[in-house]
């Protein structure tokens, strides 16, 4: 079994998500600037995920502040945690894992620089084990809504490859499949970055889960034809109200899953809720580079100068969502009581 | 301006559209069979344009069969017509046309081979013409339904590259420019083959008619921003109850067009329109290579031997359509009265 992230001697080790599924190549950064860079260049993805980088990053980036004095070591840790959080705008795991630790760093701050330094490793530790810990969990209460038999679609790739490990989305699949269900999955290929095709499919069929990948725009003709049951999809934020960024297209599955009365599921933890933005118009939607959209391994495809959008994310709004799988359970309308409830539990 | 094909010295010349938009190159076929193969590659693709590539494969497959009898000459018409008609399953436009050569070459039957070969290459010429006559019709008609300042969204290719020129979604949208409109257009680049970023959006550059980009996943998105005013496609087939075959992806925009209010219009000559058809549920939908799933420019990014479905077209509901834009006028519902009154006045 593949491993999408470690955290061992000072080094962080990450499957490279750019290569895949055509090359298995692991890259491994030293800095907490190189863990930024592999984020930003998305060579791990998947809000989750980018958490549980950026807690490694931070450690070590602390590991390497070269100073016995506290105040100096804060000062030098928020300018890494500054380049660390600027490395993408739209998944809040990664405030979220930066915030925890550095209020991990405060809670020991009146003892020594080296305590601090192993304080953070630590919680950088706990947070891989607990991201895995929640997707299991997760996985558990999700895969209860799912009937022997069905055939589920999901989105670009909320996996293993997507978090620590096991998955959020494909977690739910996966538990399912262990409790001994015969499950089908449609993997929409997720243009432009093509994590569908790249990453869902390559990671099913290692665990071999039967998946067929499908271009995003026949979602709608294999829901018309009744060959899906349900839908899963992942999170990247989840506002007070339960309207959900996540990749682009998502919004589209969730109509077309309301026009055919199809089950549209988000399955995420509950770090990916966050209670201070009201509603999902408040969701900063991160827009990518254009090549993304005009070329494919580095062959363009368009013509050149064409004007090009490339919003990466879009939003669901809570209307079209009929439960959201968490570690704390399946929660359902009304979302902004029952998210909080959990948040806060 | 490009050509999108040529009929001139018993030779069928083409723009290869599997080559744009990088390069302009133009093929040239002098057999039956090799219009036949040009139309299988999709060097020509667009029903209204495979209809005209057909009539004229018939042409110069007929000027080559070497006999003075028409009995025999007939015998072997009719084979290269079978080959022509084995190239694309979808288009209802490569079956009339091929049956309207036919009919040409039977009305002169009683005349010498010379004779018929004659008939044969000016009604060739003559559907050429009629079809660029056509979409000029449908596009003085369709534009009305254009206001100054909007934007409209297309798919796939429905322009002057998918017929013999001008257009028929695309030609509506070129007719609104040419009454004085300021229009701008969005192209989905509709995956697998790319024919929205290869083809609208090269062949709208060329005519400097302004024109974003976006990947299919990403309509949902902007239509709920209200950046689209109006949709636009072609057809392939439509059947006497105004269900639309169209290219895949059609069906899922349509939906979303519903959900946003937005209204939905399909472009396409009365050629499209098959009465045998009761409803779009009787129509074939073509499955095109897995490769063109996987691979793109030759470059492959799921992983070896996943399962892929690859429906080329999908069929969109007479009760998601607002209108049919034909060379006879704007149709409306109920379509099976309104349809059938246009085909046959």
């Amino acid at each position: 079994m593949f491993k999408t992230i470690e955290y061992n001697d000072g080094i962080v080790r990450m499957i490279d998500q750019t290569r895949l599924p055509c090359e298995t190549i692991y890259i491994e950064c030293k800095t907490g600037p190189e863990v930024a860079e592999a984020i930003r260049k998305m060579v791990v993805r998947g809000a989750p995920a980018i958490g549980v980088a950026a807690a490694m990053g931070v450690s070590i980036a602390a590991q390497a502040i070269d100073t016995e004095d506290p105040l100096f070591f804060f000062k030098e840790l928020e300018k890494q945690c500054d380049i660390l959080a600027s490395s993408r705008p739209t998944a809040v795991n990664l405030f979220w894992a930066i915030e925890r630790m550095k209020r991990t760093g405060e809670s020991v701050a009146n003892g020594s620089v080296k305590k601090i330094k192993e304080r953070l490793k630590e919680e950088a530790h706990r947070i891989y084990q607990e991201d895995i810990e929640t997707n299991k969990t997760m996985g558990r209460h999700g895969q209860e809504l799912i009937r022997d038999g069905a055939t589920v679609m999901t989105h670009c790739n909320a996996g293993a490859l997507a978090t620590a490990g096991y998955g959020t989305a494909l977690g739910v699949i996966r538990a399912a499949v262990e409790a001994g269900k015969k499950i089908r999955v449609y993997a929409n290929e997720t243009r432009p970055f093509l994590q569908g095709a790249r990453l869902t499919a390559w990671e099913l069929k290692e665990d071999n889960i039967p998946v067929k990948l499908i271009t995003d725009n026949m979602a709608g003709y294999f829901m018309r034809k009744r060959e899906i049951d349900l839908i899963i999809v992942g999170a990247d934020r989840i506002a007070a109200n339960g309207d959900v960024a996540n990749k682009i297209g998502t919004y589209s599955l969730a109509v077309l899953a309301k026009e055919h009365g199809i089950p549209f599921y988000v399955a995420a933890p509950i770090s990916t809720l966050d209670l201070n933005l009201e509603s999902g118009e408040q969701i900063p939607i991160e827009e990518r580079s254009r090549e993304e959209v005009t070329h494919i391994g580095g062959k363009r495809f368009a013509p050149e100068d064409i004007e090009v959008a490339h919003p990466a994310f879009d939003m669901t709004p809570n209307a079209l969502i009929h439960a959201i799988i968490t570690e704390k359970g399946v929660i359902r309308s009304p979302f902004i009581e029952n998210l909080k409830k959990a948040k806060l539990s």
